[in-house]
């Protein structure tokens, strides 16, 4: 059974304000739940489909189908004052910077656990992690990988301080392919339709770019794409 | 102003049945009227919002914002008689074996755009090339892009007879950084859940894998970031 309480709660998740609000986001999924299950993440209720019905898991779930459950997890509380920002100075690390679709922001968590970056920075304008299509789309890497919400220019200046490389990839920069690229370092990826802004673009050390091999019109790549490609460079050297 | 015939049409058209019925698909957006109007397809009718109105537009429209222009294109014939098939042995072309999402079919197109294939082999189960979702994912690139729906098993037949490699992805394939990858052949990528068919796997001459950086448990990257990634590399040699 789940009370109407809860089922107002659990709908009023879908919305950013009261997912800020309460500190709380969902999961849906069976997977979703084991991967939460082997994470640091504190899962507050589950529900299964099996107790509460289908009828009332199709009232609660963003899905279009019902899943076999569903659970309210709590919001870790992350540091986002850029003044007592650590970096780490072993590893490649990614910024975005206003990436707004939440599908993108879903799977550049998920290519970036692929590719072993274990930290993401995030502009203020970027899409919430905790938007419910961004959770699904990340297929569980949002358990893995840590999302931090940040000014860019000011880790930026991190970065540089410490002599490391700030990557920023533009459709006219230098061809990736024949780049000397770093294990360590940011490499930042731009908006979907404006790509990395001009107050950003001072603070880049190299301008990079994945060389289009059509003689056609493509314009550019989807940033998780573009992400992927770039990751796989940045991991195959 | 739009009859209610023709938005019944129109409306028709996001059925699958209907598009195949008719031989026709509908485009929304000024960009891809401007890439339809650039290529060789056969433009039936444009409609734009300042001529019917944004709450027909609304009506007919897939997008869930009324676009400024929306048109109704023919189907170009396709021959799909695997025995009639011809290859081109001097490019890399693509096979997908049971990619069944619109997003992931779209993306795989622009993909293809991005790194100069010209040619998509599709098998019969992947989602049909005119669906809404997959011509707006292509972003155009299914105007330059061909995609033809065949066997691909005979398909890979025809490659082999003419001692070109036929590459297939797999999650324990060769490292894909560490092979001589051609300039010609084809590279076959799999459904979303399953990979490539047992059927199919057997054609496969060079099996090959890209390799994950993490240290925990992403079980997989999205088969359209994962073709990317494969052609940024077949490309960069």
């Amino acid at each position: 059974m789940i009370s109407n309480a809860d089922i107002k709660l659990i709908r009023s998740l879908k919305e950013k304000k009261f997912r800020a609000e309460r500190g709380l986001f969902v999961i849906e999924g069976e997977k979703m739940l084991a991967e939460a299950r082997a994470s640091d993440f504190v899962i507050e209720q589950v529900y299964h489909i099996e107790e509460i019905g289908e009828k009332a898991m199709s009232r609660i779930c963003s899905s279009s189908s019902a899943p076999p459950a569903l659970a309210i997890l709590r919001i870790p509380k992350v540091n986002s004052d850029t003044s007592l920002l650590t970096i780490d100075a072993d590893s490649l690390s990614l910024a975005l910077d206003g990436v707004r679709d939440p599908g993108n922001m879903g799977t550049i968590l998920r290519v970036a656990d692929w590719f072993g970056v274990k930290q993401i920075y995030a502009s203020q304008d970027c899409v919430e992690l905790y938007n419910p299509k961004v959770v699904a789309a990340s297929m569980g890497s949002i358990f893995r990988v840590k999302c931090t919400y940040c000014s860019l220019p000011e880790l930026c200046k991190l970065y540089k301080e410490q002599s490391l490389a700030v990557y920023g990839t533009f459709l006219d920069g230098d061809n990736i392919y024949e780049q000397n690229l770093a294990s360590t370092g940011l490499l930042i990826m731009g908006n979907e339709s404006n790509g990395i802004s001009k107050q950003l673009e001072m603070e880049v050390t190299h301008r990079i770019s994945i060389p289009s091999y059509n003689c056609s019109k493509a314009e550019s790549l989807n940033v998780g794409v573009a992400t992927a490609v770039s990751l796989s460079e940045f991991r195959r050297r």
